[in-house]
């Protein structure tokens, strides 16, 4: 039997946003692998070995599922959104740096709907124009770069997604976002707070920044910003296709 | 009867990559609209009306849309990839804001698979890290806007993906932009051509910025940048989930 590992994205959580081969890859598989949430949107099967892992364990987790498929296992490792950005893509290869001896293993990632793109598409097109990403913890690098990366994407003239804008450990950090983007793009700049999108619990609310609040946005959330031209058209936001 | 218009993600090529979202609205709708190539991906059915035009028409495409939809028609724009990423979601908001009269109407924004997601889950995780995606093309911007951009997304060391990088009426555009890599990244920057990707025509080349020429890429190509840890593992490509 030949092992095979993809890594998939389930898109933001409308099943209707996940596509056709993530679908014919979870459906060819025997071992399903990821985070608990993820894994539980998976529907159980004969012949198929589900495997609910814990937050923070990425590098665990990659490597059990490229043990699994070089044993010949169909692994599926399951991500939200799109496994490329900000999720379980990069900690895959992270793992297989480590195992050159399992370097030909049959490996494909399959891209989803990643959070920021459905929330801007529910929002109207506020990353109709040159925009960035950015992921808020400070988990994985230090918060100083954080910041610079936030001036000089503003100075940029970038929209921006922010993932992981904000959590009980540490509060005080999209506080300090707020008050960089106010320095730097002034008070009436659009920001949109997009919660659970695509779910029964999606909320998205656009303020300008003098009314934005660090409580607008929580782990649930994708925050939005526009540039220096994005405004609102009836009830969308959106940035148009030129710049000066 | 009541219209609704939808702009919708055709994904960058594979039929698999096409949401169920995407297609279900195909499936309801009496009029199709959108440049060529993409109407010719939708299959003709009795009681659809299949709309083509050319290229550079976006605001007559979506005045033509809001129009039909006001008089009850149930019309999908079709977009390759995600509408609104560099696509046709902007530029309907920038019809609709002439049409005060219309901003009742029921209009949805269908995310779809964007080619530079696409590109980077065929080459690894490059964009595994925060990243930023520009438009290359100056036919909505100045030139030296792109160039500034350029410089602030190096200097705040993003991953990048390049959208229309290079076309036959402007071919010294991307030579400089290889320059402005070359000075603020270094020459041994991994740079990733990724030409019709998803199709039978796919072609995926990873080079060092110094061993890149401007012909590697063409109006079918995205390019991505990796950020200064960006490296190889095995056949791929990938920027870890860490930064210092």
């Amino acid at each position: 039997m030949t092992g095979w590992l993809a890594v998939a994205g389930l898109g933001p959580g409308d099943e209707n946003m996940v596509t056709p081969e993530v679908r014919a890859a979870l459906a060819d598989a025997t071992d399903v692998i990821g985070y608990f949430p993820y894994v539980a949107r998976v529907a159980p099967r004969p012949g198929l070995s589900l495997h609910g892992s814990d937050n923070r364990v990425e590098i665990d987790r990659a490597g059990h599922a490229l043990r699994l498929a070089s044993e010949g296992a169909r692994v599926v490792i399951v991500s939200s959104g799109d496994p490329g950005v900000f999720a379980m893509a990069s900690a895959l290869f992270e793992a297989l740096e480590k195992r050159p001896d399992l370097h030909h293993l049959d490996i494909r990632i399959l891209p989803g709907i990643t959070a920021m793109l459905a929330a801007a598409a529910h929002t109207g097109a506020p990353l109709g124009h040159d925009f960035c990403a950015i992921n808020l913890s400070d988990n994985l690098k230090p918060w100083p770069l954080v910041e610079k990366r936030l001036r000089l994407a503003a100075q940029a003239d970038f929209a921006m997604g922010f993932y992981n804008p904000r959590s009980a450990s540490r509060p005080h950090q999209f506080t300090r976002t707020l008050e960089i983007l106010r320095e730097e793009c002034g008070p009436d700049r659009l920001i949109t707070f997009a919660r659970a999108v695509s779910t029964p619990d999606e909320r998205i609310q656009t303020v300008t920044l003098a009314e934005a609040t660090p409580e607008m946005a929580d782990m649930r959330t994708v925050v939005l910003v526009g540039n220096s031209a994005t405004r609102r058209v009836g009830r969308f936001v959106y940035t148009p296709r030129s710049a000066e």
